[in-house]
């Protein structure tokens, strides 16, 4: 079913009916997979066809548990695909079975490339009717704007979304993203372009298709970036494993709650190895782990940042 | 069979041997393929299954004819990811099989994430004994350091290379590449980190396994990262179809012909199309007319570069 709302207010709606702005990541690994998945593997070494099959049962149990709970997920494309072929595949059902349990799904691939080149990423992966069918891409901005035309064009089209990076959570994140020119940051430069091209598919909440990656882990920018990209959500990687706090994220949110959706991958996956649930769930119990992982989250954005006004957020007029 | 030699050798020996720095774009497109692959298809819309199974077949077609010919061959991820997982599947046939004719395979995929999601993509693609296969991958620079360290490991282990975005073919690549910040354009600082990055596994001939993406769109900018990346390979797309000449990419190479690899997509694979080659040898005769672009092109560089020295490189002392 192709999606017959504009992505930046699916995004919200699903924001606002789950009451809150998680996104769970799907970044499977298989030393880190709780046993019953790994129990099938041969003794020595697994094929990657097995891994690949864990993958997949494994996300769809994640899936089934935090369905309820949350608004989006984020498979990460580049461990599906260190399973070769059968990655792939195990990648585009664990796609399709988030969108059937009411997910929004944000494919982690970072892709991008010249002119008609890019053009088929963005054909590839977005939208219901694609043959990925995600609902939006992560895409690298460094080949400049008429890289980006075509997944806007492509988004715009088919109801679907773009996040382009613009300050990633890593500690080199700054070498060539800090870069300043005439008193502007490279990163400010992205933001303000990435702005510019959201703006005009801005739907009912202000926002647009075109949204932006920025890093937990740099709470000043966070809010400095909210400021200079009104027309943009902000996908913020880096909560929980990688150090960001509900208190480092809490720029990134509007007055209403919106503009902003909080990823945590490990934190919530692998809880069961996390100190605080794996002592009182264990591997056995795994999914428990992760589902009261993800309502604490919940609960701390909630409390800590202006997305517990979402819940509240009402209707603007037609 | 794991490679044996390091990336960048074995790169110069199939060039020297060759003769020339020729590599062959594998983009293949469904609506531009010679009709013995797409009258197979349904009547309206052929499925994707059907688009990859006429892309590996295309491709391998492809491959027997320049294998002979030229040292190494690109894939383009991009039109085989838009196939789905049966585009993998295809893509991973064709990266073997131009491996078992003996060509050097860089999989163009420009990937990149942050720390160990990195990892994953470099372990998944580089190298003989990794899942996909492939010599090399394109790698995009904005995630920073950090993010291209651990493909510089993998490849350094695996005797396989990376070759970072620096200056791309595109029009809009300017818009963030050329920004200026202390009289240092962005592409000349990721220049200087790739080369830096290179310089400590420098083979025999002075290069090591990271090399660069410079488009042949932009000649003076070629000689200039030729003098401030003496420790990359370049690879240099934009040959043919997006205007580039002989002429364009010479300064790319080294006193020796060695340095450079040129890139062409389009003006090879679909010689068939092309004027010159349409009229000689019409789409009945497809393979002729890719072999006959496949010499005009290799001739055009020995003419015009020092890339005709190449058959006469002395070995150096071992």
């Amino acid at each position: 079913m192709p999606n017959s709302i504009n992505f930046a207010d699916s995004l919200a709606a699903h924001a606002m009916i789950k009451g809150n702005p998680v996104v769970v990541g799907l970044d499977p690994r298989a030393d880190q997979l709780p046993a019953v998945f790994t129990r099938r593997f041969r003794a020595s070494r697994p094929t990657w066809q097995e891994v690949a099959e864990a993958y997949r049962l494994f996300c769809r149990e994640i899936i089934d548990v935090v369905a309820p709970l949350v608004p989006a997920v984020k498979p990460q494309a580049a461990f599906f695909e260190q399973c070769g072929p059968d990655g792939m595949m195990a990648l585009a059902d664990v796609i399709q079975y988030a969108r059937h349990r009411g997910l929004i799904v944000i494919l982690d691939g970072k892709r991008n490339d010249i002119g008609s080149t890019a053009e088929a990423y963005a054909d590839a992966y977005l939208g219901a009717g694609s043959v990925w069918g995600a609902d939006a891409l992560t895409v690298s901005p460094y080949l400049g704007d008429d890289s980006l035309t075509p997944f806007v064009n492509v988004a715009r089209q088919r109801n679907s979304g773009i996040f382009v990076l613009v300050k990633t959570s890593n500690p080199g994140g700054g070498q060539f993203q800090d870069i300043r020119s005439d008193g502007v940051r490279m990163y400010e430069r992205v933001a303000a372009y990435v702005n510019s091209i959201s703006l005009p598919g801005s739907g009912r909440f202000g926002y647009g298709e075109v949204g932006a990656v920025v890093g937990a882990t740099y709470p000043e920018q966070l809010s400095e970036l909210r400021a200079a990209m009104p027309n943009c959500w902000i996908l913020v990687p880096g909560y929980g494993s990688q150090g960001g706090t509900a208190l480092d994220v809490q720029g990134a949110f509007d007055e209403r709650g919106l503009g902003a959706v909080v990823n945590s991958s490990r934190g919530i996956i692998f809880a069961h190895r996390q100190k605080g649930y794996q002592e009182k769930f264990g591997e056995a119990r795994w999914q428990a782990a992760v589902e009261v992982a993800t309502c604490d989250m919940i609960e701390d954005l909630r409390t800590h940042t202006h997305a517990g006004r979402l819940s509240a957020v009402v209707e603007p007029e037609a």
